[in-house]
């Protein structure tokens, strides 16, 4: 039966003669266990600060339905994102490989169509995509918001790159370090991953697919100005792949909209106005960072007393569903200080100083200078972020 | 790309030049972070002690796939069964009903064979199987153990139920209270049951079908003697549905085997041999219930000092994966007992007593009247279980 | 050793001859599993809203200590109410009771002396306070603002009582159904209860203590004006007897204070406005549940396009850490609606509404009539919510 | 009130006039939302295979109360200990080093005499303790197994060990690396623990204490065949420092023992029969680390068929309550096998093998060298444990 309309309706058969009262009664109590959640449709959001001036939406640009090499109807990946906290995504089913083929249609603007129905009503938004699937070079590449995924699928992949651009779409290229293509597990750039970013073919790298990071690619897109994609490619359902509420959230590309619809999707990717989401990390240009941090790490007290060489602390609260992980890197004027400090989400901690033997007497503002170690803003390199705290200095 | 692969490989990039060693360490550390146990096939075994003399075989008889309504590849029936920890499932599409018939191709054999070689290589019981699908009366009926599903696509519905048990299937009738039905909820017998009861065409019932029990349908098993089933049901992917780790598992029929074989499960079926798992509760009869209680729930201490009107206590160890909740029913002979007992699953817990001020002194069994108010017996009755305790009774 | 220093320090051993490089690398990855969050000190808020004009303080005001018969020390108090995410809380341990008193000194002002250096460290709010622990009638009485808690420490119950009075003290009646005192597990009203609400030394009772809640003595608040309260009287760690993030909270009396201060906590108190949190349910007066209601309770769209007897949704978001369950009393005008609608705790949940045959066209308010079950203003009443939903009737 | 009294009873209040039965049922009800596991005392046995010939019990020998810093009475350390899983703890408290003294009777031997009650009534081995608690050299040691505490506090610390050993004491040096006492947090080893080593006065080292691990002193403990200990040091309530469920478990030594008895721990420990579990990390020597894997690995078949270069897998499951993560230090002959591969506790993973393009044809076992990452034999040296699988090679 559907489970829609079963949340409508409950068994009544304690009415009937023949189960008495008591009996009755122990089956309410019973059927009410473990229900309170079990409501089809559930929304997780997932809470980031945004940079000022840009709507900050939760977006994957990449997965798969029974339509190619998937396992789930179209519908599904609109369900799961609407779950979990997503605002906008993409299916991008390959248009060249298709092993379902003896018993699902070949069609690849099928998935959009079969759920571009529940996406409206859900308030998501859906972009029509489709991933052009090529041996290396130049690989694999995802062409979202085109029209009409089929006239993709020509033998020609330069073709097949054309006619996604005439319609408008926007191109890039997937999990350049997969192992599927690079046995040795390295990303390599070939020629003709040149004569794409001349013509300017391709607008965006992966730089997460799936379970990887690419440091190398990461580096790429900060030389040659291209956006950072993190996609999650999925082809299970998605809770076989992921766990957030265990700590294994999808991957996501948060996007830096103007305006939260297809259009300001559209102008963020081309402005290159994304971070990548991936395992508990933020990774991205540092103008988007800094503020991100900003809005999530707050001081609830910026003014501390310190008395000798006593404890002090300053309460921080994470105002963000990410947690942020920061170490020292250098010397706090007059104080001694963690040199780690973890801030789980949502969550208040101690920031804990403790006075120099020398810090004289006196007001001042001391900075102390963290690193953001998962937040980052190239390979290798986590934000620098000075938390600044008001002292009073007594004997 | 294909997270099978995946596991067997690493992204290198660190190697490259431009990338420091420091930079390097800082992503190994940080691509393990949550990565334990992302391993795409983990298997969550469910215990549950046996009945002696037959194993105990978790088991799923009603699901679907984007062959009729469901919204999954057959595959992923198989691979969901694997990892909630069940022996043998059978999925059984609609055989009259095919809302994605435009994209999918219209074969009700296809989803036993997509997903066969999958169930084989996990060593998962698959058994064939079909949904008859026909207004009230008689309603939805399962056939399993069939051999070609196509051939009961008959516009008759009694021949279609023939040509099932021509093939030698094990027929039952499905979620006989579903308000898509019953829009009053109630479960209704009509005289094409009775018809069917009486040709042998008619083996079970669904006792519990996705998140309901019928109570009335329970009693019309235990009087006419039929198997009692408790099936899922799935249209969506599991997780959907279900959270066992929070509590919400999905519903199950336990069968009792004599061989942990396809033969066995349907020479169990036909012989009654069955229990029906749901939300927490076992439902079955009390000849089955019994041994299964007796598994579970150990006394690791089987004698008490009980001095005076003192407390004393034994311990408890529920050996299994379904919590117990016990309670009394009557007196304990020259004690005070707790009035309810909760065995959390795999857990110890204090029984506690306290001596009666009159409890006299010597030795002997005190027999404690508790009934287990998850394991029904029969529609609002729980399994009578007496807590034999061997009490020294002293000053 | 102790922990807090810990943190500020690792082990170095690994800088030392003998001991690998490799090794002191896996040990570095080791040392860093499941580390992440174990800081001693991490606060947890608790998210209600308020009603406009006041704050909300979530406080707890009866706990004991080993200075009678608790089993933890004063400041484990202030620490666990810190992380709970509490504002205010008092320590009452009994002042006839004192089973330690031949390990721990009676004095029963040190509990307030020994932990409110770190509460006020923490900025949590520490009132002195102590249990007056009578045979009833009258029973136990906690009073707190008090001065002087020695000083209450008298033969007669009432020169301890006026005592408390002559020091400023906000007094209330503690679990008037407590079984050690009521062995049949009733409330019972004394001539003595009438004594004190007359002479103005009652001033509250606690209709929640611990795990129970007294619905006979809700009552009784209501019609005598009184003070709801609802307190842990913790004696074991908190961990012991509650787990927050398993579903299982301490209760809390939650004040609605004109200043986030002592002073404004009594003024509160004295003036009635508090709200019981219990088991996930708020229980209070209705002009206080039905902002806080308001406040949670966010339609996320409210227009809605309802099309025949199509299906139609509107995303409701819970924002608060309290979930909100309702359940259908009437009719909704042209609709049909859930019976139930649970709202997760910061969720999103779809309202789902089917139109009705004969709904007619045009655009018009539907107020769907609810009532909260978990917001109860009355014993066994629940608030009553409309919901308002715009609708666009089309054919 | 009491928390032990309270679940033999239960509010009754439901059957007075002018409380309505509806009323009352949804109290009922509401009464049982998330009771089911509040009984007080739960055990969460942790499952860990013995070594063959010995039983394995879960110890702890260094924690502290509110007899010296503290910060719980001594019972809290039993009902903590037995709902953790352990067999036999010992209490510690600082013989020189008394900060409650001025509320808390200064006698060393009234925790033991406090709590003895509570273990004998739990079954848990409970051993008289206390730490002699000098300045570097020699820093703070454990004397467990003592008569009488107070005799221990002498002005001269050779004195007290020396008493100690008259005692009959098993003596063990605490947290060597401990940056209270070495503020670069290097283990130095001094010229009197030499001394005492030679005398027979230090029987073990703590090479993990609390949330640190100590490497170098893991190597001084196998040089000098001396007891390998990891204990918490608890002051705080044990879940103020841990939280089992979500992967940070207290620390614990692992008693091989003859007989589950004092002796048989005290002769266990003289025989350095011990594992240290630690963070999810299993460390002791390897005699006794091979058959704790050996019983927790399991293949659950053990012959594939491996045709061509297809994958095929085996089942694995982990039958113990410690994950087991392995990764691969060599070649498997004729197999590609996993890198990594993570047996999570108490379920089953699918070991996959995939055929090399020579493998041949025929029957043989391959045995696949993994190193047990988690499962320490020295100082940064996994337990080597090659897996054996039966192959039959085909085509």
């Amino acid at each position: 039966m559907n489970c829609t309309e079963l949340n409508m309706n409950r068994e009544d058969d304690m009415k009937r003669p023949g189960i008495q009262r008591t009996a009755a009664l122990l089956f309410v109590l019973s059927c009410f266990t473990g229900l309170a959640f079990s409501q089809s449709r559930v929304r997780q959001p997932f809470r980031i600060p945004t940079v000022p001036g840009y709507v900050l939406l939760k977006c994957d640009f990449h997965m798969h339905t029974v339509f190619s090499d998937g396992v789930v109807w179209p519908t599904v990946r609109v369900d799961e994102a609407w779950a979990g906290g997503l605002d906008a995504i993409a299916i991008t089913d390959h248009l060249e490989y298709a092993p379902h083929e003896g018993d699902v249609r070949r069609d690849n603007n099928r998935p959009y169509e079969i759920a571009a129905g529940d996406a409206s009503s859900l308030g998501l938004l859906f972009i029509r995509g489709a991933e052009i699937t090529r041996k290396m070079p130049p690989g694999h590449f995802n062409a979202i918001f085109i029209k009409d995924a089929n006239r993709l699928r020509v033998d020609d992949w330069r073709r097949s790159v054309d006619e996604a651009a005439a319609q408008g779409a926007f191109i890039f290229w997937n999990h350049p370090g997969w192992n599927g293509q690079q046995p040795d597990g390295v990303s390599r750039w070939y020629p003709e991953h040149t004569e794409l970013l001349e013509k300017g073919l391709m607008q965006g790298i992966e730089i997460v697919n799936e379970k990887e990071y690419y440091p190398q690619v990461h580096q790429w897109c900060l030389e040659n100005n291209l956006t950072l994609l993190a996609n999650s490619d999925m082809h299970d359902p998605v809770q076989t792949a992921y766990d957030a509420a265990a700590g294994d959230p999808r991957p996501m590309t948060l996007v830096l909209a103007k305006t939260a619809d297809e259009a300001g999707v559209h102008e963020a990717l081309l402005s290159r106005r994304t971070i990548c989401f991936w395992k508990g990390n933020l990774i991205g240009r540092e103008e988007f960072l800094r503020p991100v941090f900003g809005g999530a790490f707050r001081l609830l007290k910026d003014t501390v007393t310190v008395r000798g060489t006593d404890w002090a602390s300053v309460p921080v609260f994470n105002d963000s569903d990410v947690d942020l992980r920061l170490s020292l890197n250098g010397q706090a004027d007059g104080l001694s200080v963690p040199r780690t400090l973890t801030c789980p989400a949502n969550k208040v901690v101690r920031l804990s100083v403790q006075g120099n033997a020398d810090h004289g007497t006196g007001e001042r503002v001391v900075r102390i200078p963290y690193t953001v170690d998962n937040l980052w803003i190239a390979p290798g390199k986590g934000l620098e972020a000075e938390v600044p705290i008001y002292c009073r200095f007594v004997k």
